[in-house]
């Protein structure tokens, strides 16, 4: 936890997206300070014209290369997820060539209990976490 | 934002995809006044047997044609809710011939620091949007 | 309602798939008491290397059988919530041959007004649910 969900267009190597997913793990590790295994990544490559990513007036233009990624994470602040934008796209341009234009990112929020990471058990309310 | 993710069978033509993607759209703007530019969309094309969709039991069966949209958006009241769910029924039907039974609809809501548009900003934090 | 993701690499076949979805769909039924027919799943395979799901150090490694369960739903207590990853975790391993450590689930949770089951209504403010 967090769980991420990574939407991009088909067409990179298997070794580009795992540098990419290296990366973004990075970013994760530093910006919520949680354990290099708490990694939890889920990558869906999609064909051409099933992404449409605009801008909502702010000015640019994506290229094929844009990712979404989604987050979905118990309670970080503020400054924390914005620390995670900064460095997600800084890391993705200089390990990746991604653009800044083409990183976006989504954040939603639960709860304590709402993770179970295997045995069916919830490791954040049983102190195993 | 909102970003809409659309789940549905394989078998649409590219162009028939689009129409649809473009008929939501209309029912984001118009629901919820954003701008025309406010536009994020996600398909993913589903083999038979990935997707199963009842009905709670309110009494009807969906075709092969059913479409989920789960939309992730800051807050939005109950009303602009409802009326997305009308307009984007009555626009796939009129667009696409989509049936309504085949339209379910989820939405989760996060906040405004939830969102990078990007550029590692989250732009309605920065009084960019 | 709830809406169930399934993230699973590619290699189950057809009827194994949907053993895997009924067996997920009982425990649903059972934790949450829910209509039989309140039956909401979406399937998404992937290739290797596209789902990287670790531990946050509890001191497993996961399989190539390995699933993400990621459930959207209106409110459920931490109590319902636990006898889920329970019951889905036992019927996974009795049903399917899920090993414990390959069962994740991540819960993230909606309102009322936030589901339309077709018809451009949202049934839950209708009255009809």
């Amino acid at each position: 936890m967090p769980l991420l969900r990574f939407d991009l267009l088909e067409g990179r190597t298997d070794l580009e997206l795992q540098t990419l997913l290296d990366a973004a793990h990075e970013a994760v590790v530093e910006a919520f300070a949680v354990p290099a295994r708490d990694r939890y990544q889920i990558v869906t490559e999609h064909k051409p014209g099933r992404m449409i990513l605009q801008d909502t007036g702010l000015g640019f233009e994506r290229s094929a290369d844009a990712i979404v990624v989604q987050m979905f994470t118990s309670p970080r602040t503020p400054e924390m997820k914005q620390d995670f934008y900064r460095l997600l796209t800084r890391k993705l341009g200089e390990r990746c060539g991604v653009a800044p234009e083409d990183v976006m990112v989504s954040c939603m929020t639960n709860a304590r209990e709402d993770w179970s990471f295997g045995f069916g058990r919830a490791q954040f309310m049983t102190g195993e976490l």
